[in-house]
């Protein structure tokens, strides 16, 4: 796997050659962004079959890396239902997922208009999927198409995915972008700068509720005060139906150091924007809108 | 002046014997903190005039190094008018603004309960005025009533002034902190772990509009919606009658290495919170509601 913490000074690449390995990756923030975390688990239970460990006890073990994003729990349960040999289907998951990542795109590509400026926040473009990417997909469709004039990128702090893999990911394509603080948002869409967000998410409640790297949450909130759409872009995968509301979404905790070396801190990783601020969903099973109980339950065919 | 750069690694102080060397401090934001600036221009006055230089000449060169904070065009028009020596002025300033900073910590610590958690953006203590702090004295002011339980401090990207400054002053104090990035006072809010947001300003239009570090806007927002008082400390001489609204307010644009080094990005150091985001202003003048056009005439005694 490519190493994302050495991004983008170094390409760098891990051996994974354990499941124990793989944990480590997925632990460390080595592999990151919720679609590439459930295919590196995947991947991961391949690697347990070989060194012949019990399949309950590697997806223990994955399960226990990061608590928030989804796709993570939602791999290892059709890892656990599939049956057929671990390998075949992580590469089927692989090739699933860039399908999904290529149809989710198109269609959230399609609800834009000419020469847009649209913010988005962490990483969303292949580094985050192992595909095409989510937000980072829609975005490079649209400009495939002529839709966007420029990308806002928020630094994403602490650990800079914005500033480090999104604007590496667009500078490779020629997208054009400029990084801004976290914080600068409001200032941009108070200015008329801004003319849609688009982020990702890590784990969406069957009530439309979603968790998504902290910061997501006030972005949602100034969008709505300046009437800036907000979208969010996810695989189906990324959908729990089995966490009603974002109150449910464990929220993972982490060092304080990566904020603050040596002082007193908190590093909530992510944080949860309730679904009456999300204008649509852009999934590959369609364009999710208000209610999202019901879209989602239709999307999951329930 | 103490190099407020190298904290907290390191207390330099920098000598500055021409009034170019405290337009440089100012610049490069060795000097920070809007009444702080307008304390070093005056001195910049007294040294400019001992070094024989006409005092529109040294004036011109100060107003030029930043053009957002009101209180560096406020002491030098005090400066132009009082006419007496500039020494005496700028020593008559620093009595003066550590008196106002007194008076306005006593009156927004009086607004507190008890064992409120309250966040903070940027810096606003001692270093910021050089006196006893804006929002930075009403936190300290609230410590020693027992009024206050922690207090939040964003990091405040790009500089970090939550996080070098802020979090210094607070410990030397021994008030209980924790750092967190700018983003996830959404989230604070949203768990109920923040009482109060108390912030200082750079200038404050004629109808209560509040220019304040980049970041701020967006924390009023999000306050609003969790139904989180918000409130701002600034003495009277950071309000600008002569800025009707926050629309006039020249927002400095720094350069974007700050944020992102060798990348394209965009640094607004500023942004403007409107008035009807805020609860009230503490000033020395006495706490200031609604409707603000009122209530700052009758501050400025207009």
């Amino acid at each position: 796997v490519l190493d994302q913490r050495a991004l983008p000074a170094e390409e760098r690449w891990l051996r994974c050659e354990r499941v124990e390995d793989v944990a480590e990756a997925i632990r460390s923030m080595a592999v990151r962004g919720a679609p590439a975390i459930g295919l590196a688990a995947a991947y991961g239970l391949a690697l347990a079959a070989r060194t012949g460990m019990q399949f309950e006890e590697a997806a223990s073990l994955l399960l226990s890396t990061r608590p928030t994003a989804a796709n993570l729990g939602w791999a290892i349960d059709r890892a656990r239902a599939a049956g057929e040999d671990p390998l075949d289907f992580a590469r089927s998951l692989e090739t699933d997922q860039l399908e999904a990542d290529t149809r989710l795109a198109e269609l959230g590509a399609e609800c834009m208009g000419r020469g847009e400026r649209v913010l988005t926040h962490c990483n969303t473009g292949p580094l985050a999927t192992g595909g095409y990417g989510t937000a980072g997909g829609v975005i490079r469709a649209a400009w495939e198409q002529g839709r966007l004039e420029q990308v806002w990128v928020d630094e994403t702090r602490p650990l800079l995915q914005g500033a480090r893999l999104t604007a590496w990911e667009l500078g490779r394509l020629g997208i054009p972008y400029r990084v801004v603080a976290d914080s600068a948002a409001g200032s941009l869409m108070n200015r008329g700068l801004v003319d849609r967000v688009v982020v990702g998410a890590d784990r969406i409640a069957a009530n439309g509720d979603v968790a998504n790297k902290v910061g997501t949450y006030p972005l949602a909130v100034v969008a709505e005060r300046h009437g800036v759409p907000f979208h969010v872009a996810a695989p189906v995968s990324t959908i729990d139906p089995d966490t009603p509301t974002g109150a449910e979404i464990p929220i993972e905790e982490r060092d304080p150091s990566e904020v603050a070396a040596g002082l007193p801190a908190l590093n909530p990783a992510f944080d949860v924007t309730p679904a009456e601020l999300v204008t649509t969903i852009f999934t590959e099973a369609g364009v999710l809108e208000p209610p999202y109980d019901q879209s989602i339950a239709r999307a999951l065919g329930r």
